[in-house]
């Protein structure tokens, strides 16, 4: 197998390779612009380990990695119209660059783009790899509008709110890993297995994600901190805060979350105050670092060779050292 | 073969029997609105007479005849977003009666459902299938684009209309009716004639479309008269009227389409006054009659049977006498 680095570098040429068309250009320059904007690639990284793990070449994984890759993307790109979000990775979104109509357009060609690269494998393939990615597909957009219907809400359960992540974030995680081992022709148990470490490595780094979003580094985060909480998302840090709220508090939570037009530093600094004096990091960390330890015993208890299981296991350790 | 009636029968049969997960119902809710509005079905009809002509058994193309179906709705669901429709087919679009993110996010999980359907078939066929789905949705946006791109232009040409209608519109009828064929095992050949001959009628069809918009009967057409013309709508006709029209005529009609917030009646009186003072219905009745001959001719010449013959010429004379 190839060190973690390597198997960017792999997925990076590739993405760099995608011939687009050049006409109608405000069709695929978003598409382009889109996937140039860089991220960490992990998903497409998973697919090609996978498919190395079980024995198979990663090359002949790559058009699903890219596939993979290019669904995350359109995902971001229609979320980012969804939630009127102006920038990513640093960048102005499609919507910003271009308008509403070429990001909701070109984002319908990137899914069937994504697709097409999907289903670029022998015959042998063709129908367990669709599958996978149409049923994961499906679940993501489940979990986005659980997402949406949340924010209605103000009270939400910690069960609920992991299986909205859970479809929203991980199964694609687990997908990439799946699709990996169908390429490389692996058993049903081994397939399963691995869908199931990545699925869980995902609702792990989901909550990462929602604790650096309050607890990051402003210096190596990538964008400014408190996102979540001026939205008054949901998250697993936000619901535990109101589960476990005296009246004061929730009283306090509540003032913030409806506060019209709150000065961004006294609302951020006031509800991080409150999460700190309720706990509420030490819980997410430690939802976190379960759901971390079983994707790693998956790996550990699992037949794959030392080489793989070192690979798998490392990749986990990485993503939870993340800084963003 | 079928009466028209009766495959029309068999594909409401089953989009009536399509069952949709209940639950997140914001999701599921807006698609089934949107296939239970109804329509003509022509598309997955097409589906299925193909199948049949080329010697299978329609019902065996019944998903793949669904998926078209799904993914032309679909596509009608994000136009609708896109131009700000209020209504369609007599009921608020869903953006209306939900909300745009709405209309975003299960048009998405439509195009998904639509690949899915697609690819429900036997191992034989699926990649064929899968193939010429995708290729064709990616011209459908490519169409879209153009027809976008026309909107901020003054002038253009007859054929740049032409091949954007083509993409836009007819390519998925020729979809609609290789699909049947590939399901059937027709030969390339045969595969490639039934496409000509759907592209072609779809390209007569569109035509159809903008003349009715003009021309239509009010009491039959189920909208409104003139709404391309208010719109500015570069159709076959106010482009042949662009480049027809002399000094004074051209600057009537820039004077109706820069206007601001014009009377309706009068700017649509105005208009197809100049239309009709120019001849263009003339000349798009014309084209269109040239696209059905086309499409009628490559069925007089093929090896089909006299029945297939007959449905697929009665298919096209009834779709070039409807009134709306």
């Amino acid at each position: 197998m190839l060190k973690f680095e390597e198997y960017v570098e792999a997925v990076s040429q590739a993405i760099a390779a995608i011939e687009y068309p050049t006409s109608p250009a405000a069709l695929y320059s978003p598409i382009a612009y889109t996937m140039d904007l860089g991220g960490k690639r992990l998903r497409p990284v998973l697919t090609l380990m996978a498919c190395d793990a079980f024995g198979g070449d990663y090359r002949r994984a790559m058009n699903q990695a890219i596939g993979i890759e290019l669904y995350h993307n359109f995902t971001l790109l229609h979320d980012d119209v969804m939630d009127k979000a102006d920038v990513r990775r640093g960048k102005p979104t499609v919507h910003v660059r271009w308008n509403d109509n070429t990001a909701i357009l070109s984002g319908d060609a990137m899914l069937t783009m994504a697709g097409q690269y999907v289903a670029r494998t022998d015959a042998r393939h063709i129908a367990a790899a669709i599958e996978l990615f149409n049923t994961t597909a499906m679940e993501v957009y489940e979990g986005q509008q659980y997402d949406m219907d949340f924010e209605s809400r103000f009270s939400v359960s910690e069960n609920e709110y992991i299986e909205m992540i859970r479809l929203k974030t991980s199964v694609l995680l687990g997908c990439a890993c799946k699709m990996g081992a169908i390429i490389a022709d692996a058993s049903a148990d081994d397939a399963a297995m691995i869908y199931d470490y990545g699925m869980n490595l995902g609702v792990a780094f989901q909550l990462q994600d929602d604790i650096l979003d309050v607890y990051g580094d402003p210096a190596t985060f990538g964008k400014e901190i408190g996102g979540d909480i001026m939205n008054n998302k949901k998250t697993f840090m936000l619901i535990n805060a109101i589960n476990r709220a005296n009246d004061n508090e929730l009283e306090e939570l509540k003032y913030w979350i409806n506060a019209e037009n709150p000065d961004r530093n006294a609302k951020v600094a006031a509800v991080t105050g409150l999460y700190s004096h309720l706990g509420v990091r030490e819980i997410a960390e430690q939802a976190m670092n379960d759901y971390n330890d079983r994707a790693l015993g998956i790996i550990a208890h699992s037949k794959l060779s030392d080489e793989a299981k070192r690979s798998f296991h490392d990749f986990a350790n990485m993503l939870m050292h993340r800084k963003k």
